[in-house]
């Protein structure tokens, strides 16, 4: 999710960071993707400690530009710290969160699905249901309550759905408006009148449409990046993609001619903001074009 | 510079923070300028406390997402302490700085009153010469020293040209690693081969090339947005522009058909990864359309 955009906007050193396992090893699935994409150097280190060295370099972890991706607590403060010594990153990162808008329209069992898959992350996982109607919260809830004790991480669930919140809000403009304060990472959208929800989102990570859509889909194989602003950062961050990796450059070239038009304009602005020297650097080549 | 690519972007609420003088007023060119373009609201109040005031919002400062624009060292703090607060900047900010490269085809004069322009910023600016000769460099050592005499602000020039160096570098490979390294904030080129020069800078701000394309043309009148990367940061940030006010969220949605082709690739994924909800998201959308 984080390498193939970084690998596409042709970055030349592309390095992961990834905690081995008690022996020291790392899982063959990811040393296989990482060959696969064509990462440079994979560091068997994760946490803030993985953050630090990148951010700082070491005889053995290159010195990099941007670090990104997801962690705990710990590596979020790391890459908030990284960003005073001269390191980018990709955006303030919290739990993970799922928010899903229901109506009639959408099937118990998948929501409540949906909804398990966001709680079994984590205690700290931010589960919200938005509804229609009390029926419609009553439904998902009681699959919620049957499909959770079949789950082996059923404890970290039940403890993450004790912090979630169900809403009923038969208004949809007023729904809108929650979800849109709330800014979830992932929204899912299960009502007849999707477009109109859909139109009326402007804050959100990424949004999963219909009853056939869910998160884990994007988690996996939709082709959507999961690297997602989370806590509300979807209202002034967007998600990881090619874009996070690209960096522009601007260029101007003027003419003896070009100078000449635009040159007075900067005379007036530089004389108005007393400095004397960016307008002498226009006078200096104007008058040097007239004595020619 | 900040609010034309805000307002072409679409943002809903613009808002400035301006200091006022000690009659309390802001100079008119500002609010007429603010007028014209269509700035919602002026905020007279400058520095840390303004952004404070964006960052929590106050009775008459609005709340915003987004806090762009340079300052000083405690401006700078203040921004990147607001980053913690749900807000997002546009980048870490430090001194001004450019750096000139220059040859034989370089007109003294020109390169003179460049980097002049620079040092009357503030003692604290960055002014970096990097010339193909000691012979061009002495040539505009001079120049620099003719001109220096004739500002008014020249005691502020004299203390930001102490802290500043001319490095004579005749191999053009590697005065353009030098140059990539330091990453400038505004990089004027004046040589011969300059479109060999130009394809090999990957990391500045903003690049001025030929003899008559004065920095203070990029201030104020050429079109690209002066407000950039400065501090090396311009490894890994680019300046402000449109996209810098732009979101993007993701979408996706997909039908029964489409489910019954990605599913089984989500199920093996989640699988092996232990989160046996996020695989029972999409089991429980394979079985009930395997039920119809």
């Amino acid at each position: 999710m984080l390498a193939v955009p970084a690998k596409l906007a042709g970055c030349r050193e592309v390095v992961i960071c990834t905690p081995p396992n008690k022996e020291g090893k790392v899982h063959p699935a990811i040393l296989f993707t990482a060959a696969l994409i064509g990462v440079d150097k994979v560091v068997k280190a994760g946490g803030a400690q993985a953050v630090a060295a990148m951010t700082y370099g070491t005889e053995s972890v290159p010195q990099v530009d941007k670090i990104f991706g997801p962690g705990n607590q710990y590596v979020t403060a790391a890459k908030q710290l990284a960003t005073q010594k001269g390191v980018a990153i990709d955006m303030p990162a919290g739990p993970s969160e799922v928010l899903v808008y229901a109506d009639e329209s959408a099937e118990p069992a998948f929501v409540a699905a949906d909804l398990l898959s966001q709680a079994e992350h984590g205690i700290d996982s931010q589960v919200v249901l938005v509804a229609s109607s009390e029926k419609v919260t009553q439904r998902i809830l009681k699959e919620v309550e049957r499909q959770l004790q079949k789950l082996s991480r059923k404890e970290i669930a039940r403890l993450a759905l004790e912090n979630s919140v169900a809403i009923v809000m038969p208004n949809p403009d007023k729904a809108l408006d929650l979800i849109n304060f709330y800014a979830p990472e992932h929204l899912i959208i299960c009502v007849a009148h999707e477009e109109e929800a859909v139109a009326g989102i402007v804050n959100a990570g990424s949004v999963f449409i219909g009853n056939y859509t869910p998160e884990s889909a994007g988690d996996y194989a939709s082709g959507t990046n999961h690297t997602l602003p989370t806590y509300g950062y979807a209202r002034n961050y967007s998600g990881v993609s090619l874009d996070s990796f690209v960096k522009k450059i601007t260029y101007q070239k003027i003419t003896a001619e070009g100078i000449q038009i635009l040159g007075p304009t900067v005379e007036i602005m530089a004389e108005h903001e007393l400095l004397e020297a960016h307008k002498n650097a226009v006078t200096v080549r104007l008058k040097s074009l007239k004595d020619k």
